[in-house]
């Protein structure tokens, strides 16, 4: 069995709440609770979630050693965290291996959102399936 | 009588402290206590301060509900935060406006201070009119 | 009291009459009614509009020593016209501050809108409130 | 059961051959068998490889009405072609989605392939788990 | 005796421990007992790291009036933080100099790593001297 | 019968007079009557020409309701001018269609040409037929 | 009596398929059916598609000799295609000029839309009109 | 005897009275009379002076025929004005030179100042040597 | 004794039919007859040609194990085709080299020839030598 | 009487000798000849001529104190040489003023000819009037 | 018999010393010695290395009327010389042809080796064969 | 004992006789004298400056095997150098470290002063620290 950190960045603790025609009108959290049904004792889930960068690159730190993998969906900082993207690239030299999500896909949004700064240092990225994105990024583990 | 909340992001909590040619000498607090004195009872003016990118959002995340309106000026991270804008963007889609503010003009300053990633997503910019520029925000949602 | 010109530039004249869905549905001329009524004997506002771009500059000139401020929505020459930032800058150089306006937010539009050359050279902007930018322009004055 | 069709573009007739140590060592031919395994009665797989631009478009065109999806991996057209994005969204427009893959991560190679013409047209994407991206991809659609 | 504070940024707590053929495997806290006993009873070294932008311009803050100065290794904030090169801006105003440093030459590294917002604002730069960039950067104040 | 208004923006009113091997030898005025004769009573064909920006505003503003349409050679201001652009969007807007001609093909000449600003708001653009633009563009209204 | 080639690119067979709002509901045969009968005796148009961007080139070089004049609507390839834009140089050198028309203004959708390639190549070119801008081409070989 | 005519854009009515740190503090008027007094009978000077783009290009089309010669200040038209660019290069091909003047050195100012549209259009081109530049722009017909 | 393929790209059919000044005028069959007797039994030189992208892909996987060498004019694809770059590399891994051509300076030629996709691909590049060129790169395998 | 030096950079010893229609026929030495005549005893004119950047920045040096100013045509360093810019600088902070000079108009030339690196340092330009800019050079300093 | 001078720029004369796994390990005098044999009397080589950039421009300057050809490998300088790229100008103006070399692949390289100045005013241009291309490069004038 | 030499660019023989505010007053000669005092017995300096780029190339080959380091203040040569840092690369691979020096802080300059050519290829670079940024870099090396 995988156990596996999915990491949630800024405002995306208001899924559900907002712009419910770009990002659909599910909380996360109601999310996670069907992702973890239906990958019952093939993958175990936990949830993290952190409007500050620096607090989701010490979750990353920690996660060394204590889970199989990252799913992470970083939000804004996608596009503008240096510091991020070298955490990632910190903790795959520790062994630990990230996978970069998007709800939407973010070529088809603002031109700032067309570069991610993180996806070269992660180990594959998936981007535009809506909540689903998630779920396609724990299969990548198993 | 409408309810604001005025948000200074990193740095501003040193004004009147430094490079006073350019922002004044004058703390914000100190104008704090004029602008609430001008406006009596056409506006309640709250005021919250960080240096903390992730906090500026948490703020935003909380005004939700409990403000009529807020005033950011956010400082350097006006060109840099695609995680605030979409903090902003989040909570308009609530029904919370936000109106963007700058004590200089950032156009007539370094070129990477030109852009501002906010603004798009605020109901409004007012800049260069030193602490003035607070008052005139405030008098938008009047 | 203080006596200002509003100077709008080319197609403002139509305000009221096209596009209404960016720029509303009242010609400027009613707004000016209104905005007079508002500041009463706290300043008197004359009003100069025109297409042609040297006859702003002309207008601008000719200010100088006869107001005591100018509120310039330069409309399409704002993202284009050196001619008028320098004669912002020569005005200025005589003691009379222009304070730049925009209907609507010039950073949310189409990405040739978004750098004003006219915004280093003045005293300070205001855009995005609709008509009550220049409302919020007069105040700036006061 | 969903009918899909996996279209591969131009040197993917090489995978395992060549570059192994960016593509792998193993033939698409045998990857699809594990593939077709996997699913089992879950997805009836279809597969075309062609290495020019126009016949990937035609396989496109051809596919309406015939596929629940298509899964593509564009190769070197993927940075390059308007014309396979035409045809993306155009079939689109009749209702068959198309899902963009990569084996390797674009956005960690040369510059040149960290743009996807493609991408903003496609219903999703998923890049850089090697040859596993393919069945992620297939998981999309069921 | 000069009495300094070093501050390290983001991953930098992660020296020694990763990528090793980049920054060498020394931790920085084996180097900063190092660092104490080389420079003796000339200079009084303080340490503060975080991973989180504002809580690095706190100490900035916090750093005037109780030190002579400030060796600075921003990470990856050192090419994309308008704000902290905003706050040593500010303490430089007050009297506070921050010398950069790096570990690695990052002009000899990825194109995003060549610019430093911070630079422009630091007293002196020190950089790709491994470790003994801040030796070096000590040096400096002596 | 049509009526349709031709502007022709600065120096087409040295037709014939200039660089004859790029603009040919004939004046405007003589092709007005050739192209008055072919349409005969299918176009009645209007002509104004000025080499101020503001006058074709002036004239695009003066032609709503009183034309079918308007055949638009902005000459240089093509390619620099918002305010063109904005008239024709605003005049659009009131139901009066603009179509813009070029006499030589304005991509195959120097690259600040390459752009033209108003082509966005016109209802279609004909370019590089020579004299005979004009003549398509007619054709275009009927 | 002209002879013309009339030649469509990449997804040019799906017209009056999809993306309606876009290109308008008429398939290309039905246009060309009307447009044959228009011209009648003064114009011969014959009409090739192709999704191959060599088989295009081939068209061009075959039409040497055989017709008046080509009516080029490149599709995607305008935009990309050095190759095409050297096909239609090579036939102008042998005296065969070719009319560059596209359905939609390509100056007012995506920005990579924005730059035809083939335009310098032209004898001259007509977009924005819909179906009408082969009619237009149609009529300057008149 | 050569007749010139010597053409000031923008803003250079207010020479003498701006700005005297970088133009000087003498009238164009009154360095007119200089000027005049300096060559006497070997050069005949004129002068026109608008602050409108156009009437610029009317002032150059009107001078064919009736000079030898144009020193042409364009002020900030020079920046952005391929309407004027395109007057000189129509009256040079009547055969009237016309030569670029600037009392100020363009390339030592704001970056958007130092491209030069009419420049390549122009017979030569003296800038930075204050008034002095329209002097030698007279000696150059000489 | 070496055996080559020869592959010419798009438009190169032409050669000696079109372009004269630019290419010569000999056809490439002409010139292959010198080339092979000039060669004799040092180099046994087979030739393809044609405009479809895609079967110049076909032709260089072909290639593998059947030459000793490929010298590729890949004409205007040389400057847009990721996709003949990956088949360069694909069969350079596979042991056969690739050498560059082109009959003219591709760098003294527009802007848009400066660039070439393949050149990093191939073992060598010869260019401008007119159709020398291919002679020479001939002698590099000798 | 004025004492100068004329400073010649790379190429201008073959003057007369190459691209004719560029540079015209004549050698700098008979041109020079002629000026001497001209200036009379109004001005003393040096001579030096250097292919080597390190050369010219040491005459430049060395003509401190020893002359009233230098006329300088850097011939292609004026594109590249920051160092020769920084000696210009340099020895006017000395008291040394440098007067620029350019045979062609470099702005109608080649893209990398437009930009002066050394017009900024100098008391002003003159280029475009063939052999005559070096004349009205001289004239600046009477 | 052609008389030939092969000009090498900086750093070339460590050849064989430096770098090996790029250039090789042969000094060009050795190569020299081989190429003499190998040409014998075909061709005549003389042999000129320097440092400095001037002195090659007086090289190719003193080669005129000399020599029947020059092979230049200008190495650092091809990316930043427009003075060396004059000179090549200027003497093939006079007749003497110069033919561009480079051992490696320069557009392999970093970004800033891809553009050559110099390549567009050169015969030809050979690149990435190692010592060979000087071969293939005496090859084009026999 | 190091012995180190150390390399001064174009300009920096004006050390202390020009641009005071930003280089201080000091000649290199005397600060040189203080740092031999300053590292005594533990340091030999030797020192060599130039203004012709070719010479400190010719002074870096010479240092091979001669000196334990380099300390190289490139001047103007550090932006635009492509040969320097050839040549520093050269001598790396012979086992020469060089660093880099700057007086000033070449980040908080002109924008053409923020690229160093030559830092990838320097074992570190040390600037803004006045004369001191010398000092360090010898530190550097003990």
């Amino acid at each position: 069995m995988k156990k596996l950190l999915i990491i949630n960045g800024p405002n995306l603790n208001l899924l559900g709440l907002r712009e419910k025609e770009v990002y659909g009108s599910q909380t996360f959290e109601d999310y996670l609770t069907e992702l973890i049904a239906e990958f019952g004792d093939r993958a175990e889930l936990d949830y993290f979630q952190s409007n500050v960068e620096g607090e989701i690159i010490n979750a990353l730190h920690d996660a060394r050693g204590r889970y199989d993998g990252v799913v992470l969906n970083a939000g804004g900082y996608t596009h503008t965290s240096v510091a991020i993207a070298d955490a990632i690239g910190a903790v795959a030299a520790c062994g630990l291996k990230t996978v970069e999500v998007h709800i939407s896909n973010i070529m088809a949004r603002e031109e700032f959102r067309h570069v991610s700064l993180i996806a070269p240092r992660c180990a594959g990225s998936v981007m535009g399936f809506g909540m689903q994105s998630y779920r396609l990024a724990v299969y990548s583990f198993l």
